[in-house]
């Protein structure tokens, strides 16, 4: 294996790291000329920043003429490493400021834990959106915005691994651009690269487009910045406590509810829109079925809960009319099913029947090629498809029937994947539910269960002791590690990262 | 389709009903000479026994010369047939005897109404054992016989099936005898009647064996009998209403024990055993597995619950001795893996991790070919290997690695077919669970899914308001015919029951 090349593309991801913390050390020196809070997060972002440069150009230099050369292995290395790496560069920010801030607000003391800092950090990346901090109202402003940047990148680096680099890996089926790695032995192929700027424009106009949408609906600067890198990376960082209820105002909600949908929409989608493919994308099976969804799921939601009292996440409570269970429900359904993990409303005093409905949203996830995470629509869709060819086969054994989406055959090799992929979630659930109910003597099955889905999923907020108005901050340790390995099984799609645990991956 | 010899064959299988319930009128005949409470019961199954007989000569006279050329759709139908229409049949004596009961015992009540007559006939032909009749002591002996028969009946019934007639529809692997249905132009196969003639006597020896053992470890001959019937079918249907805690016995308890984990395993292997292949038998990947998992979930469980204070279903409350706890342990864990569903011990107020241990037992269930019900063992064994292969392919895409089973190659069909079913009963267990919720509005979200899954792995009793020490009598009826659907899927492996729903079934 080329360890050499890993070891420098993981110099020069931690380089591109610290110029980022370095840039947000200059805007927190600029908020702290009128803030007090930002007293000392000039400093933090500096030191981290520091840290990642030098961690950074001590893994470079020495490899900085490897051969560009990899291979599947390697680029799987690479990625897993990437999160693990990248998390823990991330979390120093908010550790160092811990230690050096004066005032004794209750974020810091949560994050004098170097775990907790971390499992933020990965909860960020990987856009899960679960948070171990309270008080997000009173903390400093450049804290917050590194919460919700961390998400952004992390939304930014998913769309490019499994839409340019190595589809295979997250998409069940093999309809996007580019063949296997997209590397050759010369380096990156240049329809990667292509393909890899195309979509970091599309991101970044996207994200300003919500930027200013939230902007004229009535939103400061930087909470509408915040909440559309939080919005379109699906990750669900807010701003403050209440979480998007604090704002009060139903256009505010309508915007991000657009946005989240964008996230969790193809991304491979929005390149065929700039190559003028019309057709293509309203064709497209997953795209259909992923509205659908969300409206059908909306409307039952809406159904159920219309003329009761619901409790926002803000704390007020009132009874629903028609048109706030409307916004309400649509809200729930586009945060859950987009695994962003918002909330307006405390969904965990909403009737079984919605709650479980989200529950099962949350296993399925998204999009193939987006943000979201999941199961994705199109696996599951491809799944129930061979489960109804099954049913032919019981009488008919020696017909063979092509499982056909959108026109297009899916082969035995992506219907097995779509087939693995969804047990192994069901299995990697029912282990990490086990394990929590271990660690935790005091957890109920709601919590635990609805725990490890919502970082499976990277949806964030579960039912129960982990629900909308609530945090993991009360955890222990040990069990915050295991969800951070579960947010990044989940977020690198289970076999990326389980590969690392398998012996002949090692063999050369 | 050759209509004419599907319902020529019901009408056997009526007439077959009916002399059993002629002898069982016979047998209550002589128990009403001493016994006031079996005024009733020889008039009710007499008349239960004439409706058969009538309902059989109404099938069979006409079609009686039809030839016998099945293939597999019309075995699939008739397969699904005899259970539904049987179960109806074994749903009278119930009912008859309801109407004609002069005196007001509680169970009486309850079978006045013909869904919960029809709940408790297949819920002992599928061998479930879910039961809406409390006051189980007080029931006239006839009665109880009848429901301890319809599960014996059942077990050997599905160990025909998937043994000698259709093994490809329940097993996974096709290493059991025979070819495809097991009829030929001119028939039933020669080698299936064998084998279907050893199963039956082996079946009815270990019965023979058991109401031995349990006649002298001190129950009437009796309860014996019925227990005998009820623990190798797996079924679970009691004489009492605190189960078999009633009899207050370790030596009882471990008997059953015994005999519940002989009807779990697959009744192929015992065939080998008759033949003297002792080799294959101590080879076989699923026996081992299925002993391996009972016996590490009873350590496990019995960890947990020793010294602890646990309740027996005869409502005593006492600290676990470590004796005590094994005991326990070991029959929960038996009863539940193995599908039976007899308690000694209220495990809905065990600690979390035991009650999930089961839960997760009860969805992986006994061996293939067994009377046991659930995933079953071999099934989950492929799938897990099916994953391990899947890591291997997310880095070398083009390697073939053969999943083997006890040396013998897995086919692609097998294992699609594995996980196929794998992922149908996660699917049906959604859907299930959430009509429950639907139907049932008081109803909490462990009692749904349990109910769904103990119906379904025909294991009987679930948690929270269907536990060991409940009924499922307060369900709605619309509830408990979706149950009774349940367990037929159940029973049938889902594909045997869906393909009545498929219209290229019904087509020529």
């Amino acid at each position: 294996m080329n360890h050499c090349f890993v070891i420098r593309q993981i110099g020069v991801l931690l380089l591109a790291l610290a110029s980022v913390l370095a840039a947000t050390a200059a805007f927190a020196f600029v908020l702290g000329l009128r803030d007090p809070l930002e007293s000392r997060t000039p400093a933090a972002f500096a030191a981290a920043a520091a840290c990642g440069a030098f961690g950074g150009l001590l893994a470079f230099l020495p490899f900085r003429r490897a051969a560009p050369q990899i291979e599947r292995r390697e680029a799987m290395l690479l990625v897993a490493l990437t999160w693990i790496v990248g998390a823990a560069l991330a979390s120093l920010p908010y550790y160092f400021w811990a230690l050096w801030c004066p005032s004794e607000i209750p974020a810091r003391a949560l994050l004098r834990s170097p775990v907790n800092c971390y499992f933020e950090a990965v909860s960020g990346l990987t856009t899960v959106g679960a948070t171990i901090i309270s008080g997000l109202d009173e903390m400093p402003r450049s804290i917050l915005l590194w919460r919700a940047l961390t998400q952004w990148i992390g939304g930014l680096g998913i769309i490019v691994l499994f839409v340019a680099i190595l589809p295979s890996l997250g998409a069940a089926t093999k309809r996007l651009f580019v063949a296997e790695t997209g590397t050759t032995r010369s380096g990156v192929r240049p329809e990667v690269r292509q393909t890899a700027r195309l979509l970091w424009i599309i991101y970044s106009c996207l994200t300003l487009a919500q930027i200013i949408a939230l902007r004229i609906a009535g939103m400061t600067w930087f909470d509408a910045t915040c909440h559309a890198f939080a919005s379109l990376a699906t990750g669900g960082f807010s701003t403050r406590d209440a979480s998007a209820a604090a704002f009060g105002s139903p256009g505010i909600e309508w915007i991000i509810i657009l946005f989240m949908i964008l996230g969790g929409a193809n991304f491979g989608l929005y390149c065929q829109l700039v190559r003028s493919r019309f057709r293509a994308v309203l064709a497209d099976t997953e795209l259909r079925l992923y509205l659908g969804s969300i409206a059908v799921v909306t409307a039952i939601i809406a159904a159920v809960i219309v003329h009761t009292s619901i409790t926002s996440t803000a704390g007020q409570t009132a009874s629903a009319t028609t048109f706030e269970a409307i916004r309400a429900a649509a809200f729930q359904t586009a945060t859950i099913q987009t695994t962003t993990g918002f909330a307006t409303s405390d969904f965990n005093q909403w009737p079984l029947i919605a709650k479980s409905l989200l529950v099962l949203l949350m296993f399925i996830g998204g999009c193939s090629g987006s943000t979201a995470g999941g199961i994705k629509v199109i696996r599951v869709w491809i799944v129930l498809r061979a489960i109804c060819g099954e049913i032919e086969r019981a009488f008919r054994p020696n017909v063979v029937r092509p499982v056909r989406v959108a026109g297009s055959i899916i082969d035995d090799t992506a219907m097995r994947a779509a087939m693995s992929y969804f047990i192994a979630v069901i299995l990697l659930w029912i282990v990490g539910t086990g394990v929590l109910l271990l660690l935790e003597p005091a957890i109920d099955l709601a919590t635990a269960g609805t725990a490890v889905v919502a970082c499976f999923s990277t949806v964030g907020p579960g039912l129960g002791r982990v629900g909308a108005v609530e945090t993991y901050a009360w955890l222990s340790e040990p069990s915050k590690l295991m969800l951070c390995g579960v947010m990044l099984l989940g977020r690198l799609e289970i076999f990326a990262l389980l590969v690392l645990f398998s012996i002949r991956f090692w063999r050369d």
